[in-house]
């Protein structure tokens, strides 16, 4: 938890286990203590008598005494206040204040978490419960005694603590489950219950820091992030086996909108179930993410929306299509030159066209539903949507799709090429040569 | 759950469940149905009805009835009445009589199930609750209606059913978590508890079923079965992240002791202690089990005995080490004959004896704490408890270890050879070759 030496801030709030934390570590000597005090100010004058409680009992240690005075948001008090916590401490270990904070969540806590979180629904994930250890630095060095022990080892030493108020009211949840449902189901159930779920987060966490490492590598392979969302192949996932698909649209999930909250099973579920479906469209809703099926392709991501366009393109010259990171090089090449252009390279998907049979007036716009021209190789016209079923272009793909035109012909297209009366040929003079280049 | 045309034989108590269940597998047609009753005689003259009402069902339906009666044996009447119906239903399984047994179990036992295993604290395996569908055969066709789902089917189309008495005594843990607990938890905490308790199941039957793939891979790779034992090498274990370390654990409990009853977190947490200690050595207890560390070896078995031996060795010819699978093969081997015994056999590790050195009166039996001798290459006497320790032999090992003596002196032992005054050499003319043989 710590080496010896450390610089070990402590969370003090002036109740049992962190007073009991505090003298431990006093007790057990060798680090460099100091002390960390949030007061809420949600309780008025008995928070601040918590706070100079906590001052007091620091400066009589003889230790550093550092106290943050927050303002909560609204919302949920319990879960703010701890929010606001650990923000606090993060913000110390960040700022290199110390090298670890050393929380007083003992067993009992640990316990009410998972008894909290399976009630809520949440998988090995939510089981997993209070880290011992977090790899920023926070340590909980009495997560494996229950607090009944804690108060003995008080008491014992006649050592005085704080009974926070907030802690008896039945309004906070985490209150309910201390002293009403755990003790009932104690005695009902299992004696031992709060060691069982200490067992059961115990386990959970082991089988989760396995289940990340191999997300880590499932999702190296197997998912891209795009512009605002990820993608995901339906294949690698119906390759899966459910555990790990699940587990892997839910790494999507968060690598998309930056967290889980929100998520339950039957987001992941239906997700999992869109990627598995014969027919290849579809879509389902996940908080703050459209997810949507497009013929091997899953993206979560926002809604993607069509930004129209209508752009006379430089010549020569690199036109941005918007809304994209994608760019049109257009390029005019004399006959003289053709050496190093043979003719081959008419054929390639992204052409060359005979720049005497256009009239001039070029435009790059994103493509239009109804929208039709005949590429090279086709015997006639053909809907460009029709293209995109053949070529299986996934729906968000095609909404800033560059199709070049001149007057009312479109002349060139993305992927499906020149069209066949404006193409390049051995024969012509001047050739105007398109690219496509990402800009950063 | 079952192809079209499937005989499926309905388990029937005569409860709401089970009558749902028939009647919507009658209306969904296309089965060859038959309906399968349990006595257990435990409530008299009310089971009998039960038996009679369900008989009639059958009768009314126009389909084939069969009637099971049982005697419970002592102990848990819930939990033994369950095996006991699990057992007859296999039973008809096993013996052809039906493709698959459907049972009435609804998506509210499941909940009742996973909350019940959560409280007596059982890992992910205890979490996947009821399965819908078995190896075995068994299915369970209304695993996602709740209970009152069934009761309002039954109740449009005026289906009677029978209250089973025992459904509502408190004495059963099954009854007070469905008239208790589970309603109190939905009231206070989360509404749709059925619904997330059956996600939670679902989810961990998923996992389950990805782990039973992983874990019978690796147990081939690091389980040995041995004489009434497995053995795993420390080394394999510890290479494995902790989660994947405890599953294997267990799969090596259960190879050796036939089943998981009993083993809790702690016995599966003491079982990965001993096999990462720095120390080669150490014990611990698994209910049925003694599991022992030895070098880079755990064993678990029953506890090994040392079965004393003291035989007179049959020359030429093979003589079984009481207690174990392995013989010592002795023969007799002429000057003459030297052209097929090339002299560097002389060094192997089974040896060669100069028979004329030898007075005759050989012994085999195993070793005994406190036996020393001068194998080949070594300068002097040794202790072979100290080879033992040099060459790393578990101790399970050491127990029936041969050793051959002639009259006081030692003159071969397993693994480290002849002794250095009784080996044979160039200028031996009988030559008795030691060997050791797998006897089956």
């Amino acid at each position: 938890m710590f080496a010896s030496g450390a610089r070990v801030a402590v969370g003090v709030s002036g109740g049992a286990d962190s007073v009991c934390l505090l003298h431990a570590l006093v007790e057990l000597g060798g680090l460099k203590l100091s002390v960390l005090h949030v007061d809420h100010g949600l309780r008025g004058a008995e928070s601040r008598a918590d706070a100079e409680f906590v001052g007091e009992l620091a400066a009589r240690m003889g230790l550093p005494f550092c106290l943050r005075e927050v303002t909560l948001g609204p919302g949920n008090v319990e879960q703010e206040g701890r929010r606001a916590r650990l923000r606090f401490f993060h913000e110390q270990l960040a700022a290199g204040n110390c090298d670890r904070v050393a929380l007083g969540h003992t067993r009992s806590d640990q316990a009410e978490t998972v008894l909290f979180r399976f009630l809520r629904g949440s998988g090995t994930a939510g089981l997993a419960g209070i880290r011992p250890v977090t790899a920023e630095g926070i340590v909980r060095p009495l997560i494996e005694l229950e607090r009944a022990e804690i108060e003995e080892y008080l008491r014992e030493r006649q050592i005085p603590w704080r009974e926070d108020a907030t802690n008896a009211g039945e309004e906070f949840a985490r209150n309910r489950i201390r002293h009403g449902l755990l003790p009932q189901l104690a005695a009902e159930w299992n004696p031992a219950l709060v060691e069982t779920l200490a067992h059961t987060a115990e386990f959970a966490r082991a089988e989760e820091a396995y289940w990340a490492g191999e997300i880590d590598r499932l999702s190296a392979e197997s998912l891209t992030a795009g512009d605002g969302c990820v993608l995901i192949r339906t294949e690698s996932l119906k390759a899966l086996s459910l555990a790990v698909a699940r587990r892997l649209v839910r790494r999507a999930i968060q690598m998309a909108k930056g967290d889980l909250r929100g998520v339950d099973f039957g987001h992941v579920e239906r997700v999992v179930e869109l990627a598995s479906a014969p027919t290849g469209r579809g879509r389902t809703q996940v908080p703050g993410l459209d997810v949507r099926r497009s013929f091997e392709w899953l993206r979560l991501g926002v809604p993607f929306t069509r930004k129209p366009y209508s752009l006379k393109p430089l010549v020569p010259g690199t036109t941005q299509i918007p809304g994209t990171r994608n760019g049109i090089s257009l390029e005019l090449i004399e006959k003289s030159e053709t050496s190093v252009l043979p003719w081959n390279v008419y054929n390639t998907e992204m052409g060359c066209l005979d720049w005497k049979r256009l009239a001039g007036s070029l435009e790059l716009r994103n493509w239009r539903f109804g929208d039709q021209y005949q590429p090279m190789g086709l015997t006639g016209s053909e809907k460009i949507k029709t293209l995109f079923q053949l070529q299986r272009i996934p729906v968000w793909e095609r909404a800033q799709w560059p199709v070049l035109t001149d007057g009312e012909s479109i002349v060139w297209t993305r992927r499906f090429g020149p069209a066949a009366g404006f193409a390049a040929g051995p024969e012509s003079g001047v050739v105007l040569k398109l690219g496509e280049v990402t800009i950063r």
